[in-house]
């Protein structure tokens, strides 16, 4: 080994096969880029006092034979110019060509795990002959149930079972557990994958249940089934597992957190998913040096179909298992992070928090939910984070617009520009164009699209390959959704000379004050920008005399908090001033609330629900 | 106008709408980045006393009215899920993201063009409505016959196109009246598109013919069909042209330049040209701050793909007759190009023209047809450029496999790593894998894989969606180009154990040397190594011992010329020892000849046809 200078820094060593092992040593300061050269891999190195070790279970190493095909087997009577459009092609595509690049990096647990390409890949082999040993059969649903950030047996499960042709169910763990008991009575699953702390969410489940101890260990109830599911495939192999004959076959199942009624089960396919992720790849430019960090919840779309945008680009992905913003901030500045995707709430967290520095080099920072706030804009940008800001739903597969930034923006003032910047913009290379339509009266009606006069207020709606096949077992919520041939997003709009949407509000979230509608968004946007207002949610209360008012909830920064401790009614007003010069009066906020937090949805968005409930009560 | 000191470099300005003129400045030095600003866009303005300016038609300019939609309509009864995939959508969404950025210049030429991708999609609408005035019906074949190089027929016509559901056909313009003759009637072309220099090869045709003076002018033949297709559509835009409602309809009919035997018309599809132009995009990082610079020729694949390359990440094409060197250079140096295609002959032309220089900024050198020898590849890296090799055929639009190189191989020295380079590769993104199968004894046979050891020979096939739809109107052709549910290349390779396939030879290029089998691409690849070697070709010679021995053709380096001029013999004689040292000695050329020139094909090939000609005359 040749020995270098290195501090405060991690270093991914990987081997060669078939050991694959990898070495993992964090040191006290940091370098840009070096090179280490080893003759043989260690699997248990000590450097200065320092490391740590690691060896993927027996079962994770593929065999050594070359003619094993990383391919999976072409169904018959296909035309030669026709290759159904699949997913887990993109991995075995990454594990033959980049067998040894690093792809799952889980670092900051008891047991950190090490997984290059060759070594992932067949793990999702594992998993897929694991299912058929089970007894799934196509379209079968399986289930996960792991914290929301991508875990090692989400990791496999994703690619696993297209492998095995089952459908995949996402459940969000902050449900109750009366709520995931009907999921799982719903998508009538056969097979539970439940990390450790959650096992007891699926205590009376009826269904075999497997436990992720989230290890990569021997021992391990999750590595145990990947074991049996090697031993069962008898080394077929890739070629082993038939591919799909339809693209158009379902394979994901995400339950929607929605804030009222059951969770919706949405149906997603092979060629939208194989779509989404050339979409995001190409929008956020990853390639083979890219690594992402996992902050954004996997069941929220399957991690807004970034687990496939991420293979077929060769990325690197980090894991961690909470949003913990120190963590976050040391894999920002030591660990080469090129992109992560994560809620406004998420991205405020990251810029106040007090580890926060100058980055080293620039990170793509994916951001929907909400539009950046100018505020958010300023702080991001000013740390070296470029913003991408993107608009989708459960329904179409994660993001499907974007906002497509101007060069003659950067030469308008932030303010201006930030205001061009919350526009959700345009459809994905490989979606299809977005439409803001009137209501319709009667089912039906024809679509007619509102002027692009960035004023009329519309629906979003939209078509084709990046939009779901439909609510699973519901074929009358699936039609009311479809209505028109275009799948109805529920978000108000307008669309902008140039082609743009933007969301005005959610139609409840519209506030009638004094026969005015008053956008909350639009007054969320203007209030984010007092020095401060660290996050902001504005909701209609009832007023005697105007119908409806709007009332803000307000968390201030640290530094402030201090400032205004005893003295609510003193900011209150100064906020309404601040808001009387830049609003019209009908959307000046009537009440001012300071509050420690503000309430949130499992996947980081203000839960306007509870705060109307709040309200209710005043 | 914000005063800059500028000093030899283009600047391209685009004014804004509705005039959408460009002002074109050549100054006289070098700057990297500059910003001007305009109050209003002048259409005629001198600066520093060197100026060009450029309006486009009154029917190049799209109406002001931005509720008229950039979208083709829908079919009716199509899946909400589902869009038919369409190549000409992403130059919609171009010109609706990013109106008024430069999409085609054409600067080197008596009457400049500089169009923007408003102004580009507007020509498009016009020329698809022009098809439909002259009668075209879905599925009716038109041709365009212009110089090599993209010109502004090509770039409309290869989208207007799809807009109206025709066929366009390719012809390679060196072909001779005869040939071109015979492509005309065999398509049964409705419509002929010609470049004036080439108007004497269509003198004889039955079918319409449009003249091009490549002068975007008024007054132009072309431009007046534009004119009348404008008016034909009395302003119903995109949504009066319907997409194909099947993405496996074939829209592009590609006349292969064989050597021998009839050109045979090669059908590709629009799915296929959509997921091939993604791949393309993916595998050379393109985006909307590339400059992809014509260097290869139209017919030849249609480019590649690349067309739709580079609507679907917004770049800018930069169109050149003529390969021109200097020119050619000349923009590498001043014209931020990032990006441009050409066979390894045009590689080394560029490589070792005088005005070669270190280039300002990367340029990815994306070479094909055969693998950059390890002395071009020194040279291209030299220089600054990044190579990028694919390997691909007409049948599988463009390249399929690519050469990924690993991070380990920039430790080798530069003769191992330019072997490691010059294998084809692996699969693209978008490509089902790539095989290497034993030849079949009778057609119903099953294909077998060769093994992977790196040694064994056999024949690359594939299959899938980056796969022709087959021979135009010649089933049996196709039906043996697709023997074994693959389609057979013809190339004869090794497949070696990284799963990387590796060309020996076209089964006529193998010399069978005293029972051994020689490959002359080995014998090319080892004798281009030499320093004096410019270009080499090595065919078989009949040999009364041996059976066949190899002849190598050389041509020598424009300072070694000299050197050589009156010591062939001695040449030859040192040429032989050098392959003696590096391959085995039934390998080793027999004979050396010194030419001026080698025989190539219109698409940069050396003919080895010819060279066999020439040799059975010896």
């Amino acid at each position: 080994m040749k020995l270098v200078r290195v501090r405060e820094v991690y270093l991914y060593l990987v081997s060669h096969h078939p050991s694959s092992s990898v070495l993992f040593l964090r040191c006290t300061s940091q370098v840009n880029s070096f090179v280490l050269s080893l003759s043989a891999a260690p699997t248990n190195t000590y450097y200065q006092g320092i490391a740590f070790s690691f060896t993927p279970t027996p079962a994770s190493v593929p065999p050594q034979d070359p003619n094993l095909s990383l391919t999976l087997s072409t169904p018959p009577d296909l035309p030669v110019n026709f290759h159904p459009l699949n997913p887990l092609e993109f991995l075995l595509r990454a594990a033959q060509i980049y067998p040894e690049k690093l792809a799952l990096v889980h670092p900051d647990v008891q047991f950190p795990v090490y997984y290059t390409y060759s070594i992932w890949a067949q793990r999702v082999q594992n998993f897929a002959y694991g299912l058929l040993q089970a007894g799934i059969r196509p379209g079968d649903r399986i289930v996960v149930l792991a914290p929301n950030w991508y875990l090692i047996d989400w990791a496999d499960a994703l690619q696993g079972a297209i492998g095995a042709r089952a459908i995949i169910t996402t459940i969000n763990t902050r449900l109750t557990k009366h709520e995931i008991e009907y999921i799982l009575a719903h998508s009538g699953a056969k097979l539970i994958f439940v990390d450790h702390e959650y096992s007891h969410l699926v205590s009376d489940a009826k269904a075999r249940i497997v436990v992720c101890n989230d290890t990569g260990r021997a021992g391990d109830p999750y590595e145990d089934f990947l074991t049996a599911g090697r031993a069962y495939s008898q080394e077929k192999g890739w070629p082993g597992l038939e591919m799909d004959s339809d693209e158009n076959t379902p394979f994901c199942l995400n339950y929607t957190s929605g804030t009222t009624g059951r969770p919706k089960g949405v149906l997603t396919t092979l060629r939208g998913t194989y779509l989404a992720a050339i979409a995001n790849a190409i929008e956020t430019q990853m390639n083979k040096d890219s690594t992402y960090l996992w902050i954004l919840p996997m069941f929220h779309a399957a991690g807004w179909t970034f687990p496939w945008s991420l293979t077929l680009t060769f990325a690197k992905q980090i894991i961690v298992r909470t949003v913990d913003y120190s963590l976050i901030w040391k894999h920002f500045l030591h660990s080469h992070v090129t992109h992560y995707c994560g809620a406004p709430t998420v991205q405020i967290g990251i810029a106040n928090h007090p580890d926060a520095k100058q980055l080293p080099r620039p990170i793509n920072a994916i951001t929907a939910g909400a539009a950046p706030t100018a505020h958010l804009l300023a702080q991001l940008e000013g740390r070296g984070f470029q913003p991408v800001h993107v608009y989708g739903l459960t329904y179409t597969y994660g993001p499907f617009t974007r906002n497509y930034s101007r060069p003659s923006w950067f030469a308008l003032p932030l303010s201006e520009r930030a205001k061009l910047s919350a526009r959700q913009g345009h459809a994905l290379v490989t979606a299809s164009p977005v439409r803001v339509v009137y209501p319709t009266k009667s089912p039906g009606d024809k679509l007619v699209d509102v002027p692009r006069d960035g004023k009329t207020v519309g629906e979003i709606v939209t078509r084709g390959n990046i939009v779901m096949q439909g609510y699973f077992q519901d074929p009358d919520a699936t039609a009311r959704a479809f209505e028109g041939g275009h799948f109805h997003s529920g978000d108000l709009a307008v669309w902008h000379p140039d082609g743009s949407v933007q969301i005005q509000d959610r139609s409840k979230d519209i506030i009638i004050s004094g026969g005015e509608n008053a956008s909350s968004l639009a007054i969320e946007q203007e209030l984010a920008g007092h020095p401060d207002v660290l996050e902001v949610c504005v909701v209609a209360r009832e007023h005697p005399k105007w119908g409806e008012r709007p009332m803000a909830f307000v968390t201030v920064h640290l530094e402030s908090a201090k400032r205004w401790a005893d003295k609510h009614v003193e900011f209150a007003r100064e906020l309404k001033a601040y808001a009387r010069e830049r609003l019209p009066s009908f959307a000046v906020p009537e009440w001012v609330a300071i509050v420690k937090e503000l309430p949130k949805t499992s996947t980081g968005k203000i839960q306007k629900t509870a705060l109307r409930k709040r309200v209710a009560k005043l």
